[in-house]
C-alpha cells in the first residue's frame, strides 16, 4: 500500500474514533428496546434492518463529509460515494443484525480505510460492552471494560488443539458446508453465534480460526485490518485476499491458516 | 416455597451480592489470558475445568461459611455441603467454561438460593462487561454498562415470528437433537452459543425460548429464578419443574411455551 504519513494517520484516528463513537450512540439508542421494529431487506432470508442501522450509518457519513470530504464510503446502507483522494471508508453500521435484535453483545460496528491494495486501517466496536479492538498503521490494541491491551493473535498449535468460530452452523452453500466441516472435525472446539466479535477474538489471541462464507465486502475490510495487525492472516478459501467479501478464512498464524487451508481444499 | 421474611431477603441479597463480586474478581484474574491452561474433567468430552473455575467456588464458599453458616452448598467444583436452614446455595462459578477459554462474553457466573419447592433467588452475572441480571424476592432487574432496567419477558409472538437460543446446535441425544430441530424448523430465527446468556435474554424480553438438554441442577436454578421473576416459565420438556437440570425449555410466556412444548412432543 502507499504510504500514508504520520499527521494523516493521525487523523484517520481522530476521524475513526468519532465514528465509531457516534456509531455507539446511534446503536445504543435503540439496543434492548424491546419494541423495535426490524423490517426485512429480502424476503427470502431473514436480515433484519433497523433504524439503529441506518441512523448509524447516516450519522458517521456526516462526519465523513465534514472531516474527510475527498474520501470515498462504501456503507451497507446507503451504498458507494466515489472519492478523489485514492481512500475509502467501508462501514458496516451494525454487523450482525440478527444478534442486535436479540440482545446479545457480539454484534459490532466495523468501520475501515482501504486504498487501492485492500484496508490499511480498522476498528470492530462493541458499542454495549463499550470494547473498541484497532489494528493498522501501528496500532493493535483493544480498549474496553478492562482498560488497554495489546492485541496479538496466537502462536501456533495444531487443529487438534484449535478453536474454531463461525457465526451459523449452515455455512454457505452445500459445498461451502462440507468444506468448512472437515476443518470443524478436526479442530479441538467449534463455536457459532460471534459475528464480527469472532475476528476480534483471533486479534485477541483468545480463537484460532473463523471461517464463514458468503460475506460482504463491508463485513470483512475491518477484520482483516485488525487481524493483521495482531499478527494474524486472513484470506480467501484459496489464499487469495479476501478484500471484496466471498469465503473468508481468517487464522492466528500461518501454520494454523495452512491446516485449514489444505482441508478446506481437500 | 416458604415465606422469606423482609430481613432474610435483605441478607439474600447482600449475601448474594458479595458472592457475585468476588466471582466476578476471581473470574477475571484469568480471563483472556492467553497462556491460560484448560484442563479436561472428561476424557470424551470438552468440558475444561480453569483455574479461575475453582478460585471463583472457592472465594464464594469462604463468603457463605461466613455470612450463612447454617445454608448448605451445591457447586459445581466442590459438591455438596449440607445445611440447616432449610435454605441451599447453588454455584456455577463458570457457566460456558468453553465460551470462556475462548474470550467470549456470554459465560456467567451462577448463584441462586434455594429451598425445597425449588429457587427462590437467582443472579446471572457476566463479569466482562460487568452486567448482572437478577431475579426472586421480589427483584427483577439487571445492572450493566447501560445502568439499571427493570426485567420483563416477552409478550406473545407466534413461533414463526420467535427467536430462540440454544448453546449448541448438536442438542443432546439424537431424538432430542430431533426434538429440538421440530421447533427450530418453526421459528423466524435460531441462533447458538450463548450460554447462560441466553437465559438471561429471555428475561430481558429479547428472546422467545431457549431450549437444551443435559444440563445439571447447577445450570438451571438461577435461569430459573430469573426467567421466573420476570414473568416467564421454565420447564422440563414435558412441562414439569426443571430444577435438577437435564432437559430445559425456557420460554417468554405460557402461550409460546405451550408451542414449543407441542413441537418437542409431536
Amino acid at each position: 500500500m502507499a504510504r500514508i504519513p504520520a499527521d494523516e494517520a493521525e487523523d484517520i484516528f481522530a476521524t475513526a474514533a468519532e465514528l465509531a463513537d457516534a456509531a455507539r450512540e446511534a446503536t445504543l439508542l435503540y439496543f434492548r428496546k424491546t419494541d423495535l421494529a426490524a423490517e426485512n431487506k429480502e424476503s427470502t432470508r431473514f436480515d433484519p434492518v433497523t433504524v439503529a442501522d441506518r441512523l448509524s450509518e447516516e450519522r458517521m457519513r456526516a462526519i465523513l463529509a465534514r472531516r474527510r470530504p475527498h474520501d470515498g464510503i462504501l456503507g451497507e446502507e446507503f451504498g458507494p460515494k466515489a472519492g478523489t483522494s485514492g481512500l475509502t471508508w467501508v462501514l458496516d453500521p451494525i454487523d450482525g443484525t440478527r444478534g442486535y435484535i436479540s440482545g446479545t453483545p457480539t454484534w459490532g460496528v466495523l468501520i475501515s480505510v482501504r486504498d487501492a491494495a485492500g484496508p490499511v486501517y480498522g476498528i470492530i466496536d462493541q458499542p454495549y460492552i463499550r470494547e473498541r479492538f484497532e489494528g493498522g498503521l501501528g496500532r493493535a490494541r483493544v480498549v474496553g471494560p478492562s482498560g488497554e491491551a495489546a492485541l496479538r493473535a496466537r502462536t501456533h498449535r495444531p487443529l487438534s488443539q484449535a478453536i474454531l468460530y463461525s457465526t451459523f452452523p449452515e455455512v454457505g452453500t452445500q459445498a461451502e458446508g462440507a468444506a468448512f466441516r472437515r476443518v470443524a472435525a478436526q479442530a479441538k472446539l467449534t463455536r457459532y453465534g460471534t459475528d464480527c466479535y469472532g475476528y476480534a477474538l483471533v486479534a485477541a489471541g483468545m480463537v484460532d480460526l473463523v471461517i464463514e462464507a458468503g460475506l460482504q465486502a463491508y463485513d470483512v475490510q475491518a477484520p482483516i485490518a485488525v487481524i493483521e495487525a495482531a499478527g494474524g492472516i486472513m484470506t480467501d478459501w484459496q489464499g487469495n485476499p479476501c478484500h471484496e467479501g466471498g469465503q473468508v478464512l481468517a487464522a492466528a498464524n500461518r501454520a494454523i491458516h495452512a491446516e485449514a487451508l489444505a482441508l478446506l481444499n481437500g
